[in-house]
């Protein structure tokens, strides 16, 4: 089984496919999609959407995974934040893939089982699982451990269990 | 010129390709993509992200305009709008779109001459400057008037002219 994990922001994206296979957990591809500081607002979207859609048809994963329950004060970093997940929910949705929610806290307790663990110790364990050679850039370390935490909840975690949004 | 004026939400975006053409302006097609409240998330996106595709290849529109200047108090909403926003703009830019932002009060003042005009003021103006038979609905309405309003600024309003997003 193929997912996709995703971990938006305007101006730099996680993206990760990970594939279960006879029990082992691999990377198939990740990396960033980054929108430096000035390029206009609607070239950033366009980005994070071309990017999404051609990485769907390369590696054609059977569901997505991205992070939900987010708390804001700010009402305009809320928006520019929904933007860029709006984009990604609609490219996978457009491409007929179910998408999944997790809270940072159910990430962290699926792959750390501790809701309150540190970044780096999920960095850690997502290089681990993965076998990978070096610690994964922030971004994509948390588009790696967002599709990871979705399929150990699929293999049987039943309170990290979420529907489709 | 083709202009495509989008006022978008989640539940229900409003759109509208209009066209300058010997000193006139005309409504080449209007509508809302409804989205029924129960459908998930995800595939209210897909219908706006998949709708306005669709319409950008059917009607070949030069530039878009969209709302923008907003202020919300709930972040919880400000993310909701955002990612309908978000797809509106990702797909003009996909189509290679210039997007040009105006704030409710700037298209106010456009079409009525007065920046706090009542929404159905600037709704009769839209009926006015494209002789619509009827009223246009709500959301439909603010997607003719952003159209109109971004076409009124090209031809020498230099107050409300806004650079592309």
């Amino acid at each position: 089984m193929r997912i996709l994990g995703i971990d938006t922001s305007l101006r730099s994206s996680g993206y990760a496919v990970v594939e279960a296979k006879s029990g082992r957990i691999k990377a198939v591809e990740y990396g960033v999609i980054r929108n430096p500081s000035g390029r206009p607002h609607s070239f950033c979207l366009r980005e994070i959407h071309d990017h999404l859609r051609h990485l769907i048809t390369q590696t054609a994963p059977e569901a997505a995974a991205i992070e939900g329950g987010f708390f804001f004060k700010n009402a305009k970093t809320a928006m520019i934040l929904g933007e860029a997940r709006g984009v990604a929910i609609a490219v996978c949705a457009s491409a007929g893939i179910p998408i999944y929610e997790y809270s940072p806290r159910s990430v962290k307790q699926s792959l750390t089982g501790f809701g309150a663990a540190q970044k780096d110790q999920v960095a850690r364990m997502v290089m681990t699982i993965l076998g990978l050679p070096d610690l994964p850039q922030e971004d994509a370390g948390d588009a790696l451990a967002i599709a990871i935490c979705h399929l150990q909840s699929r293999s049987g975690i039943p309170e990290l269990q979420e529907k489709p949004i």
